[in-house]
């Protein structure tokens, strides 16, 4: 699981130019956006693409397509709107992977995170519902080898249980399994707990497992790896430090609004508490929660099923973006 | 899952008994309490005994035993710890079950909480680890029979997901089996987090899911049931909610030490916050964070592991201090 | 699990019939059949009501309906069938629900089965995705009033791990909630490899866990409980002597056909094999593979996923039916 | 999991070697043995040395070291023998590990299997419990740094679900990580039922996924990844068909002992019947059971539990055979 500050910052410059929207950003070169509202199933999607190094100096953000899925529906039990999140992730996918070029090749599907912690096994479990077929291209009948290309995917775990770091393992396997493409799954640490389970974002500019932490040599994209790099990634948590900085926040925010005349004088405090810099209140809060809160994090008690219905809209959607009306009885017939 | 005030009061009442330690306690009538050390695997017992009214009325508990198993080590992967709090949990419950009387009777064990729920997941994790043998009983050879008490277990669910208050499901349960005893296993909302995962709570009072509500019909103990109740219990998450309410006052009074001369009038306000009613202060919290919240926990990565070993050995100690010298098994030979 | 010779039987039964719908089964009084065909997902729904005594006595059969959903994509991640299924199952669930009169009434769904055992948690797994709201009836706001319906659920664990008859706690809380019908679910034992996870299988009769070893107590139906018992069955095993048996008498026979002139007289061997009493042959087998049999079972690799599935699809199907446009969302706003 | 004859022969050559212990097996040049008994919890330690051509030869197998530690106890809640176990588990892997030289070196765990397939789970169960510390060693202090080894670990999943050959992705590491030393975890299939979950094997000589299908390039040893490889398999499942063909061999030999005289003339097909190859009566009953049985096994009803313990043993004596005195507290304080 990463605190993907850049993840982060592409869902809120979203929102922020959905604000612009009816204002226009008509001033900005290189960046486009577009916004689809899907009202049945209370879907939002939003795209945005930079495009020219104008567009990359404007958005602090490399060239490339952002696509954000918003839908307070993917945590509920609704088959219907799953069904139609699994199409709008397909023709994202789709194209994406039309953009990405080299379509005969190999796709390889990599599931970061770690599948014993229930947050932060989205990558592994989507992983275990691709149908992988790149075994079995060779033996396969004429009547699939039209359809099926081929697939296959890996769950290199997280460095706190291997001991080997993620970007190694998937550099070793890119190196032996040449692919064509890499569609990187993660969850994400989100920033606030309303995003929580909320929001699918996918972009072709890669992720960065452990980012934020300046180390670049852990970001699986086209530069580290030689291949395009497709990255879903869903925020399933809030680690604990973050939480309550935000919350603490608002608080102190909503509690300098209602504050009476007797205390105005403390309005002060409040003034200087706003102004620490975000990563020094942060700091103060993790020195205040002591060693234990590192490893602590906060998250729904639906997360487990949630996870399940992620992992199934995420792997199907690759699983049909990829392959072409097959489905996994056609494949088993070939592979025992 | 309960938010247990009660029981985290028996904690802080032990440790404050615990530093009158030296200075003694000797003037509290019908109170005694009892400390003892296993430094080898940094294991402490505390034990607080309710003995009269007087007693009662001073701690503002009911009469009864109060036995508080701490260890860093029970969140360890360490063998050895865990088989000698294994050791302990064993004796202190056969003390407190000879202590209930009627040793003939069946023992129920009841295992509360959610199994869909990783940290609420202990309830239900010790009852599938029961050596359960009411069932058979009629049908055990003499060499069998000597060792073996009739036991059974059920892990009722929680309202939530049942629909069905716990205590009902309970006193169903108990007007058909008559056991002579409860064992009643729960996994509890800590109030800080330096204590998720380190204490074992044992008492013979019973025990209250959903306590703090006000809402006595949901108490599990002899008064309600009939059968005498000893309670197991164990923190594994805290609540968001409380969880940014201690945070947010411990930031404010590292703050309110540390500032600088001229903001000094603002210190009002830190009195001003620390000052509110402590439930004012938390409504203002769950207020701010808005309805999620309320579905929110904190917890540590490691939950999952935790869990298992934690019902492991409460389960061993359970069978081990119901049964005679007897394994699973001798058991299974007669179940099939 | 039970070992279902009933449901198994009436399986055969709605063969038996389909193979003589052609001629007609006309002249049997009392027995009615349907067959319908969904070619497009390759699902079969065969429904036989038994409507008179006459009827019971040539189907050997209680008078009720038995309904049988048959397709291969139950154990495919085919989105689209399973949707189909749903559809299906919702549909045939509301009509007995509808004949078993008391439509105003609390549904109580019993989850049998163990939910350790990975291919009998499907009673458990459905359990904790029904949205039930027994517990929220009298705090619901008008607009949710009309639509939902007062439903509660349980999982009651299976003798081996509680020590007490399933029979025994359900008759408890039946006694308690007073629900105007039951819906039972559980895992089958099939009696052939080639129907496990192919079969979905209803009846409004009631279900008996450990059917077939003669003992009556242990049945949940009308008779026994005092409430209309809906059941919906899956075989997901096959256990293991049932599965030698079976495949010994394929095998025999196939020998015996293709046996060379000189061994013919041999032939008599495999017709005392087959003349043996199948419960005599299946004695021997199970004494020939010792103790530790009992507790084998046959199953596929995938079981675990296509048990997710089912119990998808079946909880899915009783929320449909037992309420009325609503979903997890609108219940949840009243549940916290 | 594998088809393991070669582990499964190595068990029965023990087993037939310890027939001989009375007798000697003084003739054979180039093999020794050596049989513990651990009366107090049933445990029996076999090793099997083969350390010359000669003996190589004699029981064509590769030199190495070949031991089996079987017991009743594993599949059993008994703690106490599960000490013992890890006690006496520890002390080999110790001893093959220091045989394997170059000790100063990184250790790489590999856990083979799929960790969706109950029984399967074993190596990936594994993986998930090792202390790994190899990317925390160049910032230990000295206190530790004299007892801590680098460890690292993966679970590369199965060609299956993966679509990359296991020993692939091995290879790929190997090239990467450089190891000094691999340990491999799997699952192995029994041959017999009652050899399920009674057994743990070691080896030097290396473990071959997928074995018994003549396809030598997925050997994991010393020959193909250059590194020593120390093999641990535990055997938890009976393949379907295999368990017919063996159970039907017991029936057959039983049949034929108690023929009444009138059938004596059949006694013939039996002897056909044992006359058959294994392979062709095998492939028989795969061709009788059909498509569907190659997916299917035989497993107990605890296998989940027994998987857990097993996990807990091996990963606890890898964590001790190869770190000194130090637990994951320790490590955990240098890895956040």
């Amino acid at each position: 699981m990463q605190k993907n500050i850049y993840t982060d910052l592409a869902l809120e410059m979203a929102q922020h130019l959905q604000d612009a929207k009816d204002g226009g950003i008509g001033g900005v070169d290189g960046v486009e956006i577009d916004v689809e509202d899907d009202e049945a199933f209370s879907i939002t999607v939003t795209t945005v693409r930079i495009t020219s190094e104008a567009g990359e100096a404007a958005m602090n953000k490399p060239i490339g397509s952002y696509i954000t899925i918003e839908s307070p529906e993917i945590q509920q039990n609704n088959v219907a709107a799953h069904e139609e999140i699994i199409r709008i992730l397909t023709d994202k996918l789709a194209a994406l992977t039309k953009n990405a070029g080299k379509s005969g090749g190999t796709t390889l599907v990599i599931g970061l995170g770690n599948h014993n912690v229930t947050p932060d096994a989205l990558g592994p479990k989507v992983v275990s519902k691709i149908l992988v077929t790149r075994h079995i291209m060779d033996n396969l009948p004429r009547e699939l080898a039209g359809g099926l290309r081929p697939l296959c995917a890996l769950a290199p775990g997280v460095m706190g249980t291997t001991g080997i770091e993620t970007a190694e393992v998937v550099r070793g396997l890119v190196n032996h399994v040449q692919p064509a493409l890499i569609i990187a799954i993660d969850a994400l640490a989100a920033r606030k707990i309303s995003r929580i389970n909320q929001t699918i974002q996918l972009s072709d500019t890669g992720i960065s497992p452990g980012a934020g932490v300046g180390n670049m040599r852990t970001a699986l994209n086209r530069q580290t790896l030689g291949v395009p790099v497709i990255a879903i990634g869903v925020p399933t948590v809030v680690d604990a430090a973050t939480f309550v900085n935000d919350t603490m926040d608002l608080f102190l925010s909503e509690m300098s609004e209602n504050m009476p005349e007797s205390l105005k004088d403390g309005a002060d405090i409040f003034k200087m508490l706003q102004k620490l810099e975000d990563g020094d209140k942060y700091t103060i809060i993790r020195n205040t929660l002591g060693p234990l809160v590192g490893n602590m994090f906060v998250t729904p008690k639906e997360i487990g099923e949630v996870v399940a219905w992620l992992s199934n809209m995420i792997a199907n959607s690759i699983n049909m973006a990829t392959h072409d009306g097959i489905g996994r009885d056609d494949i088993n017939r070939y592979m025992y």
